[in-house]
């Protein structure tokens, strides 16, 4: 058995997030019926993490287990010529047989774009959050840094969510602006469930002034759901880059 | 009555062009159904010109009268709270009595977007044409330059059209590469029915040697349609800059 590593690139808008679900497309299940259709195996593709409905990813990683010889090259062009406009193979490579998408992963990085313009872009409809009132993006950047560090965000995280574990350590945050868009980079070696937008949410609610500035630190060492901000909606997150070390 | 100027942005993916048709959903019918929400009077909106069906708009102006006094602002705003998603009244203002947004405008630039790159982009999909092998911007920016200067352009007019005067003086016109993107700009005191498209169609067939380079010139004085490039697909479209002088 070969073990294959796939890079994806996809918008999400007109998925059910990553996870193959009961009465709902999703990019995993759309994934595996291509791969059935090219390769006729079907092996699960495993995945490098969920992803909420509607959020994309420039970089996604998962991968595939197969009998088949067919050359890395040959298997993306046959998967892109079949897969649904919103979802391309950018990249595929043979990995070690133990390698696993999930568990080997040692950072992902997440961006959130926000619109922050008086009247709506069209184009970013659900590729940005449209937020009117104007942000001042350099001190979200200083107060970004407060996430940095190893940090019990047990109160980042949505209530769907059954982990145990809930320590991750946060190797960058940041806030900066480009021209009508802010956007929020986070890279960490994990993260839980809605986490990103919590984070996102708490940023903006720093914005408005509707929780103090300098407090986010206090927030996070609170364990408590209810200091952080609320759960920015789903179209301004996207997964940037996985990093998986030398293991790949 | 008062004129009112109104400058749009939208997304043309959803939409059969700007012209209201019988039982096809256009811009200009969703604009109109809008106003008339807002202000309860029914007068047409009077367009820049046509545009095609999947077209997009950067900018987009478009005129009509009102016995209403309500500010420009407050319009504004009031059409962007029912406006669907796609369409945006960017500006709003005053303008004299006998000014007509076609008649008027002096220019209008449009953009073109190519995604030249291997593996399609699923963020870009009915935003740009994907168009896999590599393309010489700077060589295709020097043919683009044969557009440039006044005259009948008769062989780069759809064959639907039924317009008489096909003089036309293309004031600039340049490709230039960003990143994997290839964009040709062009503006002109007018355009006939997919000029622009049949232009790109002509730069493409040049980029693959189907047509020789150095022969725009010759192509356009042969006044035949048949010697131009195919019609570029709408999707890569924009009305990017509509200028009206000193008028507005």
């Amino acid at each position: 058995m070969r073990n294959l590593l796939l890079t994806l690139r996809f918008d999400g808008k007109q998925y059910h997030g990553w996870q193959v679900q009961k009465n709902a497309v999703t990019v995993q299940q759309t994934l595996q019926d291509c791969i059935q259709k090219t390769l006729q195996n079907r092996e699960p593709v495993i995945g490098c993490s969920r992803t909420d409905a509607g959020v994309h990813a420039n970089m996604y990683c998962c991968s595939v287990k197969t009998e088949s010889a067919i050359p890395c090259e040959r298997f993306m062009a046959a998967l892109n010529s079949i897969l649904p406009y919103d979802i391309a193979v950018v990249d595929c490579c043979e990995v070690p047989q133990d390698f696993h998408a999930r568990y080997h992963c040692k950072s992902k990085q997440y961006i959130y774009k926000i619109y922050n313009a008086q009247i709506k872009d069209p184009f970013l409809h659900g590729y940005a959050l449209h937020y009117k009132y104007t942000i001042d993006a350099e001190m979200l950047n200083r107060q970004a840094k407060d996430f940095i560090g190893t940090y019990d965000y047990v109160g980042f995280c949505g209530s769907n969510s059954s982990v145990k574990k809930t320590v991750r350590t946060v190797k960058n945050a940041s806030v900066e602006r480009l021209g009508d868009l802010v956007i929020f980079t986070v890279e960490a070696d994990g993260f839980l469930y809605n986490m990103v937008r919590i984070m996102v949410g708490t940023l903006l609610e720093i914005a408005q002034g509707k929780i103090k500035e300098n407090t986010i630190k206090d927030i996070v060492a609170s364990k408590n759901r209810t200091r952080a901000g609320f759960t920015a909606p789903p179209c301004g997150l996207y997964l940037n880059k996985v990093n998986y070390g030398s293991e790949k």
